[in-house]
């Protein structure tokens, strides 16, 4: 069986674990022998848009639509304004592809550990299910009186009813399939009082079909202080596009550190291809250096094929990667000193005993 | 010299903690003995509501200018949707006396500790700026097809160069008072396009008459991050409305507690009172219990007690407040085990030595 993969590798450190991931993936398809990758990659980067002044061309989208995933790097590049940027590539990609909820697991791998004092591997963790087509994302509002004294600028978050039902559902599911099912809604209903009022509505509509949930709702700035104070009490989260953005970062500071963090964009009706990417930006600072923790990719990446339906494979490259983080082959942010290369060889090492 | 104060405890351990500040505003006063409190306490609260219809009378926002500072307890109760609650109380508080700066100054107390484990006291020494009138919390927006499967509702951010410059000079004025003249801009102006690089282009211009001070900016989501990795390499802040909300509960978490952390909620031109808040919540929870930890209320009424010129009494309260942490009076959250009381009792006593 052959899985078709567009990559696009992007800006910065992108480029240096996409390579990485690639690498980690193909070991993984020639050890287990039971499926392939067909990798195509594009070169949709800052860079590109610098030399040629654009990022996709006009039919960039349809492009992906012919691949079974897609698997992202970064974007971002200082020479490029974000707004440009994100707006030109990973934000259109998200959204014309349908892919409407994101999946951000948070854990503490073995060998590492939280920066919290009290908080042991087992008390951290997560899921954050992040509302990934609308909300402050919507990319509507303007500006009036520009470059003058008196300019005024809206953003406007969206909400609908159709969008916050199908991420709610997707968050009962979750939250479901997890021994603990419970599942914690965060909200700023208090402040914003029309499309957030909307959301816990429907949460609470939603809610009565899945009885074996226990639930509870938290204000965002409430949440911040319990994920801090409070780790074990959290299990299934699901907030607004913002909101999880926010959350999901702080997560990953919280089991140690942003390079491990995967994330899935999923269009879970299956008609469009979904896309993975580490949950980190572009880290222009050490972009090039050969320094990049490549964990995060790997974990995306172990996603991806689990979302491929390559359980196997997907165990058994997440097995490898904690294999690698308990034996002490770690980058510089988790407290170790190898390189993106010395952990992609270890990785690829574990695989080859799988 | 006599200082008119319009008290509003609220509700839940509102009550209780404004009850505590005013004893030790009362015990400040009776011995400096250079100034006086004249306290005038307003039943607004969701239990009047309850009762009666309504939070403020139609009146209620002329009554507080003629004070010369207000202290708010906190505001939210279960049998009130939060949005008619703050929207009928604290929020309209802010926008209607031009509060447009709130100020969450974040340290770690003598005798408490971080739940970081390489955060030492001197590590976390932070001014948040918030922007306290307009931005997310603008009220704007509204719902169509309500209770329909296609209801679309909207939230309307507003940001306006007034706003934005003068949020901005005052941050950068804190920046310039502080000994490392360090001050971080966070914004999303990577997703949000509008509004926040409106916000983004003032603080650049900004910057420019604040030469002395040394800049940088962060996205929201990994200004988290940094927060929890990086505490030291933090000074003075400046965000916007949501986001420094989320922030500053992320920064008393990361101090030890939330129970500790004040705000003010400034009109800078003093032509309107100016409000102090602890930034905790009501606590439905504990309401009512004696338990709440008082020290937020504290350090509020210090920043009040400033504001109004009282430099030395300020500083003798906050001296007081660090003399009893140092000491191990503590509430629960910050691991001990006295009461509201017992620490009220403590500070009273050290103030008494002043
Ligand atoms: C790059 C940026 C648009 C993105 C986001 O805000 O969604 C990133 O922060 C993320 O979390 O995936
Ligand atoms: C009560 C609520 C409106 C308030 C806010 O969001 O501003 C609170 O969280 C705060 O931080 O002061």
């Amino acid at each position: 069986k052959v899985h078709r993969v567009a990559c696009i590798p992007g800006d910065g450190i992108g480029v240096d674990i996409t390579e990485a991931a690639t690498r980690v993936l193909n070991t993984l398809s020639t050890v287990l022998k039971t499926f392939e990758f067909d990798f195509t990659t594009f070169d949709w980067s800052s860079k590109a848009y610098l030399e040629r002044g654009w990022y996709m061309p006009p039919d960039g989208l349809d492009q992906l639509k012919k691949y079974d995933v897609i698997y992202f790097g970064a974007v971002g590049w200082p020479d490029v304004p974000d707004h440009i940027s994100l707006w030109s590539l990973i934000l259109p990609i998200r959204k014309a592809l349908n892919q409407y909820v994101n999946v951000r697991p948070t854990s503490i791998l073995p060998g590492t550990k939280s920066p919290l004092a009290d908080c042991k591997r087992e008390d951290l963790d997560w899921v954050i299910v992040r509302e990934n087509s609308e909300g402050e994302y919507s990319g509507q509002g303007g500006i009036s009186h520009e470059h003058s004294e008196h300019a005024v600028a809206t953003e406007v978050s969206i909400f609908t009813q159709v969008g916050i039902e199908r991420i709610m559902r997707f968050a009962f599911d979750t939250a479901r399939s997890r021994p603990r099912k419970k599942l914690t809604m965060v909200t700023k209903s208090n402040a914003q009082r029309h499309g957030m009022v909307l959301w816990d509505k429907v949460f609470y509509q939603v809610a009565k079909d899945y009885p074996d949930v226990s639930t509870d709702k938290m204000l965002v700035d409430a949440m911040t202080v319990r994920m801090v104070l409070h780790p074990t009490s959290l299990d299934t989260i699901v907030a607004t596009n913002l909101h999880a953005d926010i959350l999901s970062d702080l997560a990953a500071a919280l089991s140690g550190s942003i390079g491990i963090a995967p994330s899935s964009n999923l269009d879970p009706t299956r008609k469009n291809p979904s896309m993975f990417e580490p949950i980190h930006g572009s880290a222009p600072d050490i972009a090039g250096k050969g320094i990049a923790n490549p964990i995060g990719a790997f974990w995306s990446a172990a996603e991806m094929v689990r979302w491929l339906g390559e359980t196997e494979a997907a165990d058994g490259l997440m097995k490898a990667i904690s294999n690698v983080t308990a034996a002490g082959v770690k980058t510089k942010d988790l407290g170790g000193s190898e390189d993106t290369k010395g952990v992609t060889n270890a990785v690829c090492k574990e695989i080859e005993k799988l």
